[in-house]
């Protein structure tokens, strides 16, 4: 059976926190889907064509990367993508709370879906999509946060948000 | 002396967790009430009378727990409602943190006023209104989640906010 | 019917930590019993006998305190004391943690005794029984951290571990 | 060489917590700006002349206090300023995580900026413009949280935000 | 080529939580080494052959999961069993913050081993060796903690420990 | 007035993570002394005669540092060298949440002393005392937790410990 997991997020837009654990678990599953969750209620920076773009390009040489997006409950997406597993990237022990919140209450929903916690490199555990918005919006430098093949696509003007 | 405690909150709406903690509490207290705190700068999923009308016939067979609704600081309601005890039912220690700053808060300005902290049982630790919200917008299933008593009337229909 | 708790602990020596939290919450219950639960594995700085008298003498006037000491499980004196809920204070996330670790196991194995959890006041959540020991061997003064009635006696001459 | 240090923050309004880490602080430093960041998304109660006419007040004998406001990211305010400190009170563990993410982030993009973290003393830990905002609101006795000086000036008809 | 993970521990005694973190994670792996460290300088309750027992016991219908044990560090075990993951099972941010600070420095020390941080469920995450060591001194019941299959076989005749 | 700052701890031995919190804040000082504080009944892994050399070494260059070693309290340290601050590094949550608790309560017994808390780097945050010494004792590779200078007399041999 194909081992597939699903990478869920906003990524608005994505970080070098993001791609090290996407290669750091590849070699664990036979697919992984980069799964852009869309929430009406939710105002992003950059449009979800742009979002998508960048993971692409990024991924470009990974024929085992997906991109997709979905809207509604992750739990649901899994079942129609066909995935057993959530990755999630925790950086601090903030993000542990939540995660582990999250992965309780998707297991007494989905107990077959299993969430598999990656912890950040120490060196890129100050990155996150948030802080890398401020610093767009700050005007400051985000070279060293994003992946070089997209640092000059990432700017200003491709913001979306009114 | 009655022992009166008021366990405030938004309730939108309420859930297991919240049932949980009012009845292993109530033996502690002569009257529990439940007090929904109104907050005009805040949106609500669902109205006011709603959230009241479903805590009212989840405890319709509890005498000593009563529902009310608030505006302004809850300690200034806990002296209107001549209650000694604020229960608080916390979960993880985010939830913690935040309950110390608020009860410190509340001592310095009503050092009668004590805030008795209850422990979510385990498998309940993952629920909160905020979660039982998105289910419901994601079109998930939310029965292990509310009250069976009310987990017909708790539907996207009764959104309120618009 | 008799609301008992046990407000249990080493008491190594009582602290002011621990005389406020049980004045805070004796007006909840008929009878509080301080516990000093004995493990013939762990070393303690002063004898149980001293212990005791100066709990003794704190609550000398306090009718509905009592003093005792225990071998064995938290849940199993509770049960021979016809105790009904476990009283601890806490200081920080750390305490909650361990707290909620040791009342869930409690509420696994004896769902009937509930854990009632109290924060301590901010200007005595610095204290501890450990940190009192530590003042006491390195010669420090601790009259602001031990009740006024007993500050005399607790002396390194009263120290008992060899 | 000088050593300058900034203060930032929204100071909406400043808390007795800010001016006793200012106070702590000042003997370390020839200069502390107590500098107001300004976010056009971010929406003040209080205006920002407002801000800093109570700041003024409040250090109007403390030579050593500068007040300014600025745009964008800190560590570029920190470059123009000529500061290489940047000073921090934190209150909890989650202030703490929060000022983690925000320093290691700054010495990732200036290395040669470098954060000092205050303690707050334990009896003015839960004091925040958060929550000073809320009991304002709430019609609630703030004089125990901000400075006396300016007491009388903080009111609700200061209130700017629509 | 294969994955080989270990699941590295005391296992003093193991416990329903650490068999439903290796149940959870075999379908990842083609083998899961349960690798008991052996560190002269702590003193277990049982004896090593004890605790291999019980664990082989658990897992004899499960051909994917090896018993061993091992001396010095685990970094050095991995490269010994040619095995690149290393499977931690965390209950709470106190897990959390202790795993990552081992997993950083193990990537410092060995950047190709991964570790996968696996979530305890809800209802098993108060479980511990510790506890159930306790409950065993102290007379209580640990059916509920540990596996049927040698829940007749843990005993206080077994303690090793003098 | 000159200032003077501690940097009280054990040392056993100095790492790379302390070297680092004394480089960063030796400017904001006239002196600091590294304190190696003096716990008859702790044992340590390297006399004290080798800890003291090995950071003399280090800093043999920096003629603001002085190494020093006392017993009892550190504030009653601190008085004796006529310094009014303390300095410590702090890594984590659980770091915080400890030194939070010594800091408040120094303050209470001397409240004219100073913490002053600094971050340890991201890439040094997993670096301590405790781990360097399991890596010595399982004979891994420290060169990258410990200064160069010293990181060919930190062996084995030195083990003081018995």
């Amino acid at each position: 059976m194909n081992k597939i997991a699903i990478f869920p997020g906003s990524f608005d837009p994505i970080t070098n926190g993001h791609v090290d654990i996407i290669k750091r678990t590849l070699p664990l599953f036979d697919k992984i889907i980069v799964a852009i969750g869309v929430n009406t209620q939710k105002k992003y920076l950059f449009s979800l064509e742009d979002r998508k773009a960048w993971i692409k390009e990024v991924f470009k040489d990974e024929p085992k990367v997906e991109i997709d997006s979905y809207n509604g409950l992750t739990i649901n997406y899994c079942k129609k993508a066909q995935a057993s597993y959530i990755i999630r990237g925790i950086r601090s022990a903030l993000d542990f709370e939540y995660e582990k919140t999250i992965a309780h209450l998707n297991s007494t929903m989905q107990p077959d879906i299993e969430t598999v916690l990656i912890l950040s490199k120490a060196e890129l555990s100050s990155i996150s999509s948030t802080i890398v918005r401020e610093i767009i919006i700050g005007n400051g430098d985000i070279g060293k946060f994003i992946p070089h093949s997209i640092s000059d696509s990432i700017t200003k003007d491709k913001i979306h948000r009114q």
